[in-house]
């Protein structure tokens, strides 16, 4: 049953204000409080409500998050903010491990208001605060305290100069000096620079570096992570040998302070290698329970993947601003209509519907997935704690490392668009700072590139489906998967031979076809996967090449379209399960089916070129069946984006704010801009300084 | 024939730089500087050339653009080089009309070294300046005179708060007062307060201002231009009644003022009408040789055509800035390798060119078809010049509004989503603010939004491309448009018989393979939309409803399929013409072909729905003629580059400069930045004044 709540409880409900979108939330078709308690759960709900109210009270985050402010002033102030975090202790040991979303709630608050707050909080406590805790040992717990205390500050150091994506080419090295127990971190020259490792700019103190082990014998047993300090905590000035520094402005998040560092011949105790994966003897053994060398590095980098599915939830908490903003926006500004006299909103046009429902049922549906996999992830670790070795464990581990990697691009990509779609659809008010979609675009996109590029991170989740020919799934030999997602590949390649039969918008409105469909897609891109593989191959090219060159139309969208149907299948569980309230079930299988039919509608290609469709009736059925929706849902739109919508506080935006006052807001906000009205102080360059034409022509 | 030029003319060409680009320098199928001869003609090149050195020799223009400064000193650093511009006099009256590219290539010289710039420069020279001009008459001479010398500064007042596409909603009034022979100008509310106003915000002096034009007796005759004069040219202060102000911060062009005003019953001479519409008498009696009001608002906007093209030129240069960066970086940037002693550039993978090698083929397309958009609407002017009040004028003009109004939305969004890319292209380093693309991205944002919004533009070229239906184009009626651009209408409805009858990539290289799929498109598609209409008005909704309601994967996508084809063909049509010197005819045919391929192949479910296409091998060979073009090119993409760069001090890119050493201008790049090995100034927040965990957490 769903949990219900006194309708009276203001602490974690005050009604919207009064204003101009009240037409659009008189026609909603349910109560955004019971979805509202039904989606986050009471308990996270109370959570974010309690850290949101203590940001807004607290001085320290009135006023400009940053952006316009001078670097060196946004990096200090989200420095301390991030301190303030700490004194407010929202998080302790204990209630953490109740409820495994709460440390990302608490981060997406933080990144609801301003990523750079969010980011380098993250980025201390469960970066290299998680890095140090799961590939140490006991030894190391003294950092983990004086994270938690911050008494120490940390980043992590993967990336190079001149390496991001292949992590085995890293060439600072690590050798061991048995004479004094030591290893000896070194950059060969500035290409081996660690490069754009976030609070190394300005603030670290405590890096988890990355590098190339070498023991006395002379032997690289390949990358592995030591904890180095690198500057002083009582100075902050940098520790011999150390060179670091600021990367400078980025396109977005500037009051992190991305750095980059320099080794030269730094040594560090023995003890402070990161031993997990391997250790190495006071005489300078090697000792590793793992004996393969790719496995060890897998051990070593284990933690992106908790870091790709951690991103998933940052662009969700964008996406979810960006379309409260857009349809806030859209449900109150008017432009043209049937008379001359008469204006409509702009939501009620159908491109604008279609431009933007789409995303809004994304913002629900990428929102489930990306916490049902940091549910999954916290399973997985569970496991690892109970010492879990086991062949399940380890299936369960590549299910993950498979998603992870596949996530973040579906999630980080359709955010990125969406808020490009929410910016463009806002207009010119879009494009004035204050209002945040810049903000929004500008901190989401880095999400498609860090913790390995999209692009080559689509490769691995590829690779792990077409496995599963190489496992002899084709046989119809029963099997499933820890978490489910490749079950459906019991059925191929049988299932190649189905066919959509409807032919009507109806038959497209049964929530069970774009699951069939998305079902046959991925079985017919890993038929086409593998037959282009093995042509490669049959063409004399090598296994690199022959990936390689089977990526675009082939493997890339193979892991795509698996990812989509990932989404939409949970996406459909969670909205049709038995706990859904009767009153919410219309809203909440429109949503799914809108997301389904959009996702799916985006290969309509694929079903045609592969006999799936067959008749222009089938595919523009499809079109007409998400225009449908879109209309169903455009009276719900502001009851479904109150819901997900933070406090205006947080969301900051004069043209997305809940009481709908769109004209009276912005104008209150740029008038509120400093020196608006006044004249430019450097007048007289125009009425003194006249420029005589041509006058410079000489120098030509 | 094609022009030549002695080969060791220095002015126009030097060598790049040795370094790791020298490779595929070296393995280019043609001379970079015979295309760069062919491309750009050698009085562009000059001209460009001659603008560029005096821009980089010149101390004002060194160092930081500005995005990095305070908005108010990004502000007076633009005014002041705007200044300089006309200082150096780089255009005459005379030698503008001698090439009708030139002052557009100035402009674009500019906004590649800065749009800030580039627009403040063209806002009040081709916007305001021209306006006047055409809108006006001989008495509004003066203040041409006075835009030439900058004795004021002016800016173009249409949009207002509330309203933007819908113009004809605008409410500023003008009412006539015989007993004074003024007009007076009035802002009836905030929400009528003109807003967006580029220029407005610290600098314009005079603007000019769309109202609603009435006279004594009341009567209503729509939308007006005038001059007003809104600060004084020696204080540069507000004029008395005149509430003006700047809008702050926007997503990019900081170094432009756009600025808002309200008019508090501002008196005007009535000589300040810009009369070409419609004038007033002194007595206040309305007179225009234009009858009907419509076609009068339409003279009144008829500006915002030259606009609409002229902004698809500022894409086209982003978009070229944006793939130069990317290429040069992707061909020295190495990671990953068929070993693990090896690495690539990330160049030689198969989806690193096809994500990029498109959208330099883009670049050319679009550049050639934004200038010859540039030479239509000369000849359109030339006619309205010579007085002509011809059919043939009126339809040339009809065809430009129609061409110009998909024209902005293709070229933008390609650019929009090419600089995306580009950007993620880069990875990490695409994030880096040193390295430009983000400037470019947040400087071309608003292309897709201003001087009419895209998706509403749109709307314009459909309702044109419609029209043709009810003007009995399918009875297979001979007809010629002006430019020719609709002529393959004949052959409608006839065509949609038509069938590809191919089956392998070769099919897909024949250059008219991709136009006639196009046209059967559009044919297909305004069958489509026709069809919709119709049966939208047959279920009783009114035509505003009705057309509303086709827009979504109807008339929408016939308006950007129609804009396509005119691109793909006028592409074809240069890089097929005699003048092409034989060693350039491979490689421009592969670009067209690429441009052409790429475009059609997002529109596949369309042809296969239509039954163009069938079977899944048609599909596929398309797609493997893209990637096989791409595999041609990719060995010319460096010196197709270097034909379309700027020199280095204009790209302003550490990444994309043309010696093509990617890391040390990177590392140096990063340590000039400011303070980047310094300790931060706030360095005692984290030594002295550490947070006692929880401390505060009684306030929550």
């Amino acid at each position: 049953m769903a949990p219900t709540l006194d309708g009276r409880d203001d602490v974690l409900w005050s009604d919207p204000p009064r204003g101009p979108l009240d037409a659009y939330r008189a026609c909603a078709s349910f109560s955004p409080r019971e979805l509202q308690l039904f989606w986050e759960g009471e308990d996270l709900l109370r959570f974010k409500k309690t850290v949101f109210s203590a940001l807004e009270k607290d001085p320290l985050f009135a006023g400009s998050r940053g952006a316009d402010l001078p670097l060196e002033k946004y990096r200090e102030l989200s420095f301390l903010r991030c301190k303030r975090i700490f004194e407010y202790g929202f998080f302790s040991l204990d209630n953490l491990s109740q409820n495994p979303l709460r440390l990302p709630a608490l981060v997406y608050c933080l990144g609801a208001y301003d990523w750079s707050v969010g980011t380098k909080f993250a980025l201390h406590l469960m970066v290299f605060g998680s890095t140090v805790h799961s590939l140490g040992s006991e030894r190391h717990l003294k950092y983990v305290e004086k994270v938690l205390n911050m008494e120490i500050f940390g980043c992590f150091a993967l990336t190079e100069l001149s390496h991001g994506s292949n992590t085995q080419a890293i060439r600072t090295t690590a050798h061991y000096d048995p004479t004094t127990e030591e290893f000896i971190i070194h950059s060969p020259d500035f290409e081996a620079a660690k490069f754009w490792v976030g609070n190394m700019g300005k603030t670290a103190t405590h890096a988890v570096v990355f590098a190339q082990l070498y023991t006395p014998d002379g032997q690289c047993h390949g990358l592995h992570s030591f904890v180095v300090q690198i500057r002083d905590p009582e100075t902050l000035l940098p520790m011999p040998g150390v060179m670091v520094g600021d990367m400078g402005r980025k396109l977005g998040q500037n009051g992190l302070d991305n750095g980059f560092a320099m080794f030269h011949k730094v040594r560090i105790p023995r003890q402070d290698l990161l031993n997990r994966a391997g250790d190495v003897t006071p005489q300078g053994a090697y000792v590793s329970a793992v004996k393969d060398a790719r496995q060890r590095a897998g051990v070593a980098l284990g933690s992106l993947s908790s870091g790709r599915v951690f991103i998933t939830g940052m662009c969700v908490v964008n996406l979810q601003q960006a379309v409260c903003i857009a349809l806030r926006f859209s449900a109150t500004r008017r432009q043209f209509g049937p008379t001359e006299e008469e204006e409509v909103p702009v939501l009620e046009y159908q491109v604008q519907q279609w431009r933007l429902l789409p995303y809004l049922a994304a913002a629900y549906a990428l929102d489930h997935l990306s916490k049902s996999l940091l549910l999954d992830l916290a399973g997985l670790y569970q496991g690892r704690l109970r010492g879990d070795h086991g062949a399940r464990q380890a299936e369960l581990s590549r299910e993950i490392h498979a998603l992870a990697a596949a996530a973040k691009p579906l999630v980080s990509w359709t955010a990125q668009q969406g808020i490009q779609e929410c910016r463009e659809a806002c207009g010119g008010h879009g494009y004035l700072a204050v209002n945040r979609l810049g903000d929004l675009r500008n901190d989401n996109d880095p999400n498609c590139t860090y913790e390995g590029d999209n692009n080559v991170l689509l490769n691995q989740t590829s690779s792990y489906l077409l496995s599963f020919l190489e496992r002899g799934v084709q046989g119809g030999a029963h099997f499933q998967s820890p978490l489910r997602t490749v079950d459906f590949l019991e059925a191929y390649p049988g299932m190649l031979g189905q066919k959509f039969k409807g032919t009507s918008v109806t038959d497209w409105l049964d929530p069970t076809a774009p699951l069939a469909a998305y079902r046959w897609l991925v079985c017919y891109l890993l038929q086409r996967s593998h037959q282009k593989v093995a042509q490669e191959k049959r063409s004399g090219r090598r296994d690199f090449e022959a990936k390689n060159n089977s990526q675009v139309y082939h493997m890339r969208t193979l892991a795509l379209g698996f990812m989509e149907l990932t989404a939409v299948q949970r996406f459909h569980e969670r909205t049709h399960s038995p706990e859904v309230p009767p009153s919410l079930q219309a809203v909440l299988s429109r949503l799914s089916l809108l997301y389904a039919l959009w996702s799916l509608s985006r290969h309509m290609t694929l079903l045609y070129q592969g006999g799936y469709l067959s008749g222009k009736q089938a595919g523009e059925a499809l079109e007409d069946a998400i225009l449908d929706l879109c209309a169903q849902l455009k009276d719900d739109a502001v009851s479904l984006v109150d819901v997900i919508a933070p406090p205006d506080f947080v969301l900051n935006s004069p043209i997305g704010r809940a009481d709908g006052e769109l004209y009276k807001n912005l104008w209150g906000a740029v008038l509120q801009g400093t020196g608006a009205l006044e004249r430019a102080a450097w007048w007289q360059e125009f009425s003194m300084h006249r420029p005589v034409l041509g006058s410079l022509k000489a120098k030509l």
